[in-house]
């Protein structure tokens, strides 16, 4: 039952009232946010001169000994309406009075605000720290499977080989983008909030400058009303991690299915898939499945916050406590499969063997062949309707493009001579590509180096982002 | 950490991958269900003498002994990938090998099929009894405010004199449909997949008539591919949920905006809003706000899973494991706002004589006076017009309609006369609605009896469902 | 640009806001309702007497001449704000005054829910119609394939062999439930809306029975401030759309995978697939790959209209023109999927050869020699373990469980004897399933004969529904 | 009717396939993209002498004369599965074979790809320009009323007395947000994607980054197994309309609510709202339910673009083509409610009087009363309880907190002294605040000066993009 507190007033509201509307439950994963925020609004108080400086201490004193409290597990925070409240009157029963001081100048509003962003700040920074690792695990598994040769597909269907370098280098420039869009949500998130107050600010001489520095913000919210009622920044996460796991998805997708005993492309280790007792030979791709079917869970969070921002009036609304689960969610969803991907990718082991066969056996040089008529001075459609006559003469006599004879190919058109014919070598279809972006060996080689720089730049902007254990040892001792 | 066990076999699995595939965290919630099943199952086996009687007994003595502990709050499951492994493995632990009989002609496929079935047809049936108490509710506001008369709205701007009863027996219509969603819901839940075993079925001679019999379904799954790939009654209740909730969103902006000072048509009492003790005048709709809020929850969790289920192969995906957070989170939601609502609403109370100042105010009651110029045989564009005309007037002279003299009508046009004049009366204009579904009494009264049936259909529905409790005490000594 | 009529008044509107708020581009579509609803409202006022019958013959010659024009498309409506002012303004360019006779006791607000729901209505029964269709036409499918023999999945893992009817009846029991969730949407649509008037009624002695029995309706709405707020019957139709593209969805994944060089279980024939001219092998299943990708269009069809409809107030609010999109587009969304898929399903040719030599090389009959050690005594648990044991053995010496002696098999345990083993013969596995709701060919059977019926009930609800050309036929020269 | 073409080869396709398939009427809004694409690809392909110079004339001549028709509204291609085929088609029929030479190298992979990206490069600059005049206008409108003072509301309760001033900043503030968004996705757009072929590139000395220069793209794609699956940058925008939408969704909710007669804080323009000709007094808000209605339709369209995208194969899938309605839609979506928002806001018309009104009339200044508190000396806490006494004891005497005398506050508390009490005069609230982000004259200085800025970056961000008609006439004569 939630009681009703010094901080709340006397209350007469029913039990059942408290228990729909507190937040408690979701916001104790915020309460390191709410301490450094306290900090840092403590310290801006006293050397405003709004707080004496011993009572300053007083209260610094009580919020570092939650802060170890909670840190070994022994915070047991009183049921209030929510963090913000269960911290103050927690440490109101250690304080008293003096602990009343802390909340000059400040209300719920901007406090979740900012513990809000901490949160979603940190997790970017996270995310973008896993992601480069994964771009370079990926960058790493395509350098190792240059010479690797696969059918490409478009609708489901074999197109043309590429080198598995390649497939690999498609999916690491998806989450290249990732970390463009997370660099984004970060820079977003960026701004500190506190100080705005309940909605209009403040007449007392606060100092949010000071606030802001001592967070690690780049730079300060500019308008009250727009700040308590906002919650783009948070919005801009779930946007970012649902595009990474629709990337996320699609890996998985044919993961899934050049894992099957049709495809055969790939066997998955042991040490992520196990077989049933009974059926050892068995390997589901349940890693696979999973993060797939996380994506959905990512769109329709990312669609209930929307909706629920949707139409609300300027200002705060209390509506917007339903982003809470969204947004304690949206991180972790994220790293999880970041986490997974770069466990499970090593172990997906690729049977060279068949992933050649599937191109040897097959028409999907038929463009190679056409483009080195091209090359002769033949227009492209015509080429096109040559290698398509080709094509069916080799349907008609079951053999594969490949296997067709210079006397086969003259029979169709003189001009699809030996030398035009040699493009239908499947493996060497891969290394005739020589247009940027292509599955060509030089090509893929800049790819991979660019997956490289991508990562070291995920990796240096998740860097820079102070870290809450890293504020807290700034804030523990601050001059006041 | 997950432990590797009997069940699972030998398993190398990297503890991530457990961690990352486990659902044991959310199914805990359904052990009563998954026990339920077992029961029905079990005793099936030994009917059908698959399972000899007296290792029947057994089993059903272990099961049983989990039934009381989980009741009593001392059930500590093992950490396994998912309940059912989690109860198989602690009977097992009981029981031995004899265990192990139980899961004859069973596959997790479907026993997660009917865990889930159970646990939305209980909801289900909750929602449904808690919209008949609602239902009920409002019925019963409507009679004691059929004489209280305010402007009702379109476009948020003043429109036509009402009853408040007609405002209360409008959303009474909305939440009336939700009884029917439900009731559909729960009518498609009501199917018992267990049997199908992993997707084929199986060659022992199971009965599944037996089993949907002692779970109190109405009819077996029709295919088994189809079974354990299905989760549309899942769907069904978080589409029901996410209608139901949109209901309560218009209801809860309605309220919001007519306790505000600016309307001042009614206000919250202190046992659901509490004022901050510096400003005791106000009383925020925290409830009101967070049940709108909640619609947007909803509406993510309804979309999520719509993706999730999006274009997955047929039989089962480990993708569907994704549904268990929305799934465990709809009925509650559903619930939640439904009990609040019923808290709250009796404690909306509604200032009558400033409802009756909005009507008395303005000119709402142009239509009405239309309406009697049509009576003399005026066509309705012509008695549009004319009114249009004594309106401006009126503006002009910044009085209201209703204090418009007979001479300032007449002036306008001569049949604008006296007897028609008396249909600007604005307290009137309510009483003067006799078509079928208006706000006049006639109707109103309809309304509200309408309303009182659809209570009684509500909490008849809600009825007839078994619940959890009384199936455990039909299985837990049917006969082996 | 947009006029300013005699039903409008004088506006001085600017014609950037005028065509930012028509909804006439997406109301045309709509003009036959619009009509029909205007035949029966005056049939109605003319019965009761509140417009005179000479009039009401002169009105309906005009609505009469409209219909024609339209239905020979030589309709050109005036540019009004929606459909009823353009079809209003036309009319009384035809008639003058007399045609304002007809707007007499109707708002657009209950005209607009009329009309939608005539349109929604007729939708609902031509999918209905549709879904019959196919459903017998998977029938069909499923009789001729009996004999069939393929893997099934889970996991997208070969799992156990089931006959290729078995697969059809699974997509035809996901199809049937679409016949309960569109006949709910159909019942929940059939409610008559006229009469409401802009929300509270009329004075007018009006007779909305009349109206109702005139347009084929069940019931009358219960009360005009919901009803005309109210779009949950395009809700309904929009959900159900949504679930059954996702049945297509999952249809077309496997068929689309089905199809790939690396299955090979079926070929599209060249009707529904072209190959391009270079290389004719190629087959695109493009058919289902865009009713895959319509079913991510139908849920975003249904979020939209959530969000739209979530948190307004009470009664009419114009963001509900947002409404029309989503409803003109759900209906044919819905219809131009099923006419695809009973176009294309017939022309998937499966290649039965390579279904069941998929089954032969597999290990997929590992459950069906459990259970025939179960047969012989053994707790489940533990054949489980010994059937493991052989497929390990025959994974080692690399041949298929089908082929493992019986010495090889005594030599794992002396129960895995000559009687068991025959339970290894993956042809007969699906003959040996006798459990309701499973592949063997007694359930399938009787599954078929389900279908059949579903396909029978589609029919008979879409029957029921009287057609705007019937309504037209019954209105145009109804007793006045 | 679509008929079979040279391009497409002979083609046994049924003719509803090619209706259901053609994505041509959505398409030919991209017919200006598509020529733009062909022209430079035609200048690289001729300056890499993969084409004659002579041939590339011609067939220049005949997109130039395409172009011309079109502009002109005179073009009509013929019926064909999309915008590629019918422009090719078209060529053929003008130029013959030698039309041909134009494919080379490309494929409608990459053709559609590029199409999509110019279109939307386009609309993101559109709506950046949009922006950049709307936040202008926001700027000019809080200047005007920096001196006007209404309450600001936190669940749509009064809370603090704010200037008009600071709510226009606010709303700023939000679509400045929507500046970085836009920016963002249109960098993301910024790629070129002609060249890489259906999927794996070219073995043809093509050179892209010539057709990048042509182009106006600031780089090129990275993989074209990426590029020809990827709408990462479809999603980019629709996303950044959504959330652009939703600040409009509450700035209209503000509106719609300041617009009743109950609030009466503004009127709107009888340009922008009309009544009808009976209530001539009544102004409705459609254009803000409209632009808050079409919030939720963006939603929608962001959603299911998501959807269709979860779980593809890597590579080109024709679900892809679901992407059209969504992206032909955004652009128009999100520039018509940025236009309309321009035309409405200069005539949403405050009454000053009124808004003055209702802050005088409140308790909204009992925050101040505490800080002027503080300000002495007391702990906010205590300040806090100290004017919750104050304000109650106003309330049982029915007067308002400005007009407590010095008697009744010291009678509460001695510190409640005249100098303290001062802070209670309401008008002062505004002026009094002095904190970074507040409502204080000197923050909404700052704010007003930083949109202005925010105002030049939308602008000349907008202005870098090379726009479509640039381009031709870039390219209309470029060297070949």
């Amino acid at each position: 039952m939630i009681a009703k507190t010094e901080a709340a007033g006397d209350t007469g509201l029913l039990p059942e009232v408290l228990a729909f509307s507190s937040s408690l439950a979701l916001d104790l994963a915020l309460v390191r946010e709410d301490l450094l925020g306290s900090l840092a609004h403590l310290t801006m108080l006293s050397r405003q001169k709004i707080v004496p400086a011993a009572d300053a201490k007083t209260i610094r004193a009580g919020l570092l000994e939650l802060w170890s409290e909670s840190a070994a597990g022994r915070l047991a925070l009183p049921p209030e309406e929510d963090v913000h409240m269960a911290v103050e009157s927690d440490l109101t029963r250690r304080l008293g009075a003096t602990a009343g001081l802390l909340h000059t100048a400040r209300s719920r509003n901007d406090q979740v605000a900012l513990d809000l962003r901490l949160y979603v700040r940190e997790q970017c920074a996270e995310v973008l720290a896993s992601l480069g690792g994964l771009l370079e695990l990926l960058a790493t598994r395509a350098e190792a499977e240059r010479d690797t040769v696969l059918p490409s597909y478009t609708h489901r269907q074999r197109a043309q080989p590429i080198s598995l370098a390649y497939w690999f280098c498609a999916y690491g420039e998806m989450f290249a983008r990732d970390v463009d869009a997370f660099a984004f949500a970060l820079a977003q998130t960026d701004a500190m909030p506190l100080g705005v107050g309940a909605i209009s600010g403040t007449s007392l001489p606060i100092d949010r400058e000071t606030t802001r520095g001592l967070l690690g913000f780049s730079r300060i919210t500019a308008n009250g009303m727009d700040t308590v009622g906002d919650r783009d920044f948070a919005l801009d996460q779930a946007y970012a991690t649902t595009k990474m796991l629709l990337h996320a998805s699609r890996l998985s997708t044919d993961i899934i299915d050049y894992t099957t005993t049709e495809f055969g492309f790939a066997k998955l280790d042991g040490q992520i898939a196990c077989g049933s007792s009974m059926m050892p030979q068995k390997r589901n791709p349940d890693v696979f499945e999973l993060a797939r079917g996380k994506s959905g869970r990512a769109i329709g969070n990312l669609t209930g916050l929307l909706a629920t921002v949707k139409g609300l009036p300027g200002g705060y609304n209390r509506d917007l406590q339903e982003d809470r689960a969204t947004i304690l969610e949206t991180g972790p969803l994220a790293r999880g499969v970041l986490s997974i991907l770069q466990l499970a990718i090593p172990r997906v082991v690729f049977d060279r063997e068949r992933c050649r066969a599937a191109v040897e056996g097959d028409m999907m040089q038929a463009t190679d062949l056409a483009e080195a008529l091209v090359k002769t001075g033949i227009p492209f459609r015509e080429a096109y309707g040559l290698v398509g006559s080709l094509v069916r003469r080799c349907q008609e006599r079951k053999i594969s493009l490949a296997d067709a004879t210079v006397e086969l190919a003259r029979d169709v058109d003189p001009r699809l001579d030996a030398s035009v014919l040699a493009a239908a070598r499947p493996l060497d279809s891969v290394g005739r590509k020589i247009s940027a972006g292509s599955t060509g060996p030089a090509s893929v080689e800049k790819q991979i180096t660019q997956l490289r720089a991508h990562a070291v730049r995920a990796r240096e902007t998740a860097a820079k982002v102070p870290r809450l254990t890293a504020l807290f040892e700034r804030l523990k001792d601050a001059a006041l």
